[in-house]
């Protein structure tokens, strides 16, 4: 049985959407159990409203809640009996394997490196979002968790998330390539002209090379590696031109009578469209390289990206992803004592 | 007269749209002098098709011509007869006020910089491309002429992008943000957090503290500044998604025989949405900061592109804006020589 706590009161429609969505991982996988973590009174007023194994679903009562304005640092360190802290916990006490919270994104990126920790070896955890491409999905690693990164830091980035692609979202020697501002290996800023060689170098990932932003939404790498602030400025305006441009089509079509009709008629085959160009399907964005898994759903989650991202988590267990980064970044550690 | 030199052999369309653009701002501004630089046989050929005012238009001949791919620092020094540097020395000898240019980017930045020259006082020139928002246009600079900034190049950005969009553009006190991953002001990296309380310190601009990648396209600043890499991201990710959008849609819509039908009816609403989210009507990106005007234009710029950036050098000579920028810049150097 593979256990994932979920934060019941994290995110914009919490707790009804979590509550939903842990019901409906339920259903679709019978490994799984669900602990509900949260005011109980609200979480059992939702329950009542479903059907479900009852043995395979518990609450854990948690008073507090954080909120996304707080100072993260601060609200972890003073709200131990929030629903963050309290998941956060049954991960570090192993009585959760995974905990999913579309919460504060700060207070999830402290507490799962304060409260739940580090793989040994394992120099930064960083959050890792799917982001949608003309092709699929790509990873896009580091987006938030470490600003003023290191070379070292990028390269175990690509290694970590180069192991995620692979065995949790199904693509076979993930195509690994940092994001620069051009395409030859004299490009770049400092940062990524000391990673370049590093990631070359690298004979356990499929690296190829540099990616300019433009090719990132035609699908033209796996995992991109970058750090935080740059990765979650391109997170940020992916999600920024795309709901600007939406916006400005749909009004552009109500502008008229011949284009309000034609709107409706083309209305199925764009929502199908857009379906494609949406990542929720997938889940939320893992922080990578904890003792244990931490999963941030998107703010806005309903219960469809809160149900896959339990299954998320369920396949990052039964695929021991987290022996698999520990076994890829042992032989860099023997490496490095040998350098010593 | 305002004499503008324009490359005719940069771009994906030179020389053909090249001359035809020039051709163009000729008939919409009399003060306007154009100076084609490129080969002449090839130059006079195009001419050819067109009637134009012949005594404002003249030619000068330049053999060679720097090729995307080139190496920028090598090819500026070796290629003294192409047509970039022998227009930038029209500009750096006076001969010309400005000189447009939709060739190789890295070629017009190292030209820009060794040829034309820096107005005392600026630290980095900054390449400023107009981005299209809901509301209209934003300037975001620096946007790959700086990689590595420091805090105090991003303050002149700042002052020298608000002098821009008020004189050239016509927005009245600009709006000036600069790009980080949360709106407080504690977030964001080094250089960020550096730059921050200048900014709020100037008391020249309108400064009205972060914005997140995410608030771009909204069109929630004026102004927005970032070092060259991050704006260089910005940039390219913006082009990327709009297009791998447009592509989906497409393709989407001619998915089925009714949506067929329907996107023949939206087809023209469709079209002049997206004609307002094009940028290329205000022209291409200046070259900040230089004694005299440098404006890259889009490698894949047509005649309306390449016309629209000859009457925004011409705005920006008529406007003053080089005595501006000297002048916005004085005061901070007096206040250096009193620190020192």
């Amino acid at each position: 049985m593979i256990k994932i706590a979920v934060d019941a009161m994290g995110g914009d429609y919490a707790p009804g959407e979590m509550v939903k969505g842990a019901v409906e991982a339920l259903k679709k996988k019978e490994q799984v159990h669900v602990i509900l973590v949260g005011q109980q009174d609200r979480i059992e007023k939702e329950l009542k409203g479903y059907a479900y194994p009852a043995d395979r679903l518990s609450v854990v009562h948690a008073s507090e809640v954080i909120e996304t304005g707080e100072g993260p640092v601060n609200a972890v360190r003073k709200k131990k009996d929030s629903s963050i802290v309290v998941g956060m916990n049954l991960v570090k006490k192993q009585e959760a394997d995974a905990f999913v919270s579309a919460g504060s994104s700060g207070a999830i990126l402290v507490g799962g490196q304060i409260i739940v920790g580090r793989i040994r070896g394992v120099e930064r955890p960083p959050l890792a979002p799917l982001i949608p491409t003309q092709k699929g999905v790509s990873l896009l690693i580091d987006c938030g968790a470490n600003v003023d990164a290191r070379a070292s830091h990028l390269v175990q980035f690509a290694r970590m998330g180069s192991i995620y692609m692979e065995h949790v979202i199904g693509i076979k020697h993930p195509r690994v390539a940092i994001v620069n501002i051009g395409a030859e290996e004299e490009k770049g800023n400092a940062l990524v002209k000391e990673t370049f060689p590093l990631l070359k170098a690298c004979e356990d990932i499929h690296f190829i090379g540099s990616i300019e932003a433009r090719e990132i939404p035609r699908g033209e790498a796996d995992v991109i590696v970058s750090e935080a602030f740059v990765g979650n400025v391109i997170l940020k305006l992916y999600e920024g031109v795309g709901a600007t441009m939406l916006s400005m089509i749909k009004s552009g079509l109500m502008s008229g009578f011949k284009s309000k009709i034609g709107a409706l008629l083309v209305k199925p085959a764009l929502k199908e469209t857009l379906k494609a160009f949406d990542a929720s399907q997938y889940g939320g964005a893992p922080l990578l390289g904890l003792k244990g898994l931490v999963v941030k759903a998107h703010g806005n989650s309903k219960s469809v990206e809160v149900c896959n991202s339990i299954l998320q988590c369920v396949t990052f267990k039964e695929q021991q992803i987290n022996e698999k980064i520990k076994e890829c970044l042992q032989p860099n550690k023997e490496q490095e004592q040998k350098e010593q």
